[in-house]
């Protein structure tokens, strides 16, 4: 798999991995296992989508924003590998999705995120074990958060 | 340890893994790690405990919601693994309680998933990493959601 | 890095680690990582900073609970692993904070573990990936849960 090539084809191009302002890497790598922060769908410094699901947002919008952290999630990736071609697949996917404690679709807004690693990974590496729960709310008031752990190749 | 064996003296039958209706996988295995998805104490594609604790639902039968979750899980992991003997021990349990901002009990509906885990793989073995946390809502409504980290035989 | 010395400089004495009152383990190692379980800010039984963000606990309390929790979380570490000189260095880091709806300074609450792990680690050893959110609560109402992977030396 190139996966420089399948983001290509699809158009999208990877930000410039912002640094975590606090104090905490982006990423980590360990004998083959790389450790990704969690990811806001952001645009630079400005959330792109933000507010409570039940409430505030759509699933729609709340689904592009999973899948614009999920994109955040494969720079930092890059960031912290130094090489995507190094990536082999994603082994785990946890979504956090802010949501009013009536609204239970929290799967729907995870499908934004996990339904581009399949784009990109295709479907044999793009399997990944996910987790998905409704959390009460998340760092500045974002609609959905997300980290990933990723395999390197051998 | 035989876990077959042991699932069978406890009169447990693992159900067929449902196959996750997103484009997820339900476990995923890496050198010797089986990461299996977050899983709901579901019959088929019924949810058996429903609802918030501190409102809705006992700690009883929120315990016995963590049990079934967690049998799903084992499922899931024979699924992933192809074989229940190949696991060797559990290394994480992440445990969601559907909870209102008043209820602080997830520990005792975690323990529902614990000592089963207990029960089957022993007092050495049956050792895990556990954390338990409560949130605003979880997929389907579900009381508890779970995931789990497991080592396979080298 | 010489952690205990560390530890001695910053006038740190970690606590004799408390055993889970339910049934499962402090932390677990396998394969060159160490899996701690979920802690919180406690002294002996007692739970230092407990209630809700964005209501009843300032950032800065909250703040030196997430610190609290992560010296108990070394204690863990060192209890399972049996040597604080076998830790390398932290891989991930979640943090789980007791929010009101309104609550998303999450990351000001958990910089009080990672400015920590800073602290003892050193800026290269001390990057470690982070994932912080906000949760409807916590066991016995702590204002702050966390947990760790840790990677030993092989």
């Amino acid at each position: 798999m190139n996966l420089e090539q399948r983001l290509t084809e699809l158009s999208i191009v990877l930000p410039a991995s912002a640094t975590p302002g606090a104090q905490y890497a982006t990423g980590v790598v360990h004998q083959g296992l790389a450790w990704i922060a969690g990811q806001l769908p952001r645009d630079g410094d400005r959330v792109l989508v933000s507010g409570k699901l039940g409430r505030d947002v759509s699933i729609e919008d709340a689904k592009m924003g999973a899948r614009a952290a999920l994109i955040r999630a494969l720079a930092a990736l890059r960031d912290t590998v130094g090489d995507l071609q190094r990536i082999d697949k994603i082994l785990r996917l946890n979504v956090y999705v802010n949501s009013t404690e009536d609204f239970s679709q929290q799967s729907a807004v995870a499908d934004g995120a996990s339904s581009l690693i399949y784009e990109l990974f295709g479907p044999e590496l793009g399997r990944h074990a996910r987790t998905s729960v409704g959390v009460a709310q998340l760092p500045r008031n974002a609609a959905v958060e997300l980290d990933i752990v990723a395999a390197l190749e051998s």
